[in-house]
């Protein structure tokens, strides 16, 4: 690795390094959700997810979509610049699995 | 992803997430190295190589062989565990160039 990639790539990371942003970025590969279904799915508080999902949209990682309809739908979603992060997670969660012991 | 995999996928992240580590795991994937060699190559000062070093030893991931020569070698290596980061490097460094700004 060259050495001037080594402030993306430190971003990339630290991006993905808070608790909880690979689970909704995982939970939101499978479609886009309302803010009650990721919450429900993945179990985080209201409040955390909250502040990620603010955190993932200024990033250009998840997409907020408001719906014009009664009551409002709100949905997130993620961009391609989301979505592009599958083969990095599943090749992270694969050394995980084979090389991190369940009881660290 | 599955929830109960939540803990280990974190412990990755943490371990990668330290300034310089995947520097050394790049550099130290070239072959096994001298702690003289890695600190010129990536330009990390002494104190934090040696730091690194022990705390991705601990991780086994990195290797420290004595070899009984006059002056003492001693080498840095990947053991199986570190070489097996590398899919998962390779991906995040992939991503980081498609999406993240250098100016960030």
């Amino acid at each position: 690795m060259d050495q001037s990639i080594c402030p993306r790539f430190e971003k990339a990371i630290s991006i993905m390094n808070k608790r909880w942003t690979t689970l909704i970025i995982y939970q939101l590969l499978e479609g886009s959700q309302r803010f009650c279904e990721i919450e429900s799915s993945i179990g985080v508080s209201g409040r955390v997810l909250s502040e990620r999902l603010k955190d993932l949209e200024k990033e250009g990682i998840v997409k907020r979509s408001v719906y014009d309809e009664t009551p409002v739908r709100i949905e997130y979603s993620l961009t391609s610049k989301g979505e592009s992060l599958k083969p990095a997670l599943d090749q992270i969660q694969s050394w995980a699995e084979n090389w991190i012991e369940t009881s660290e």
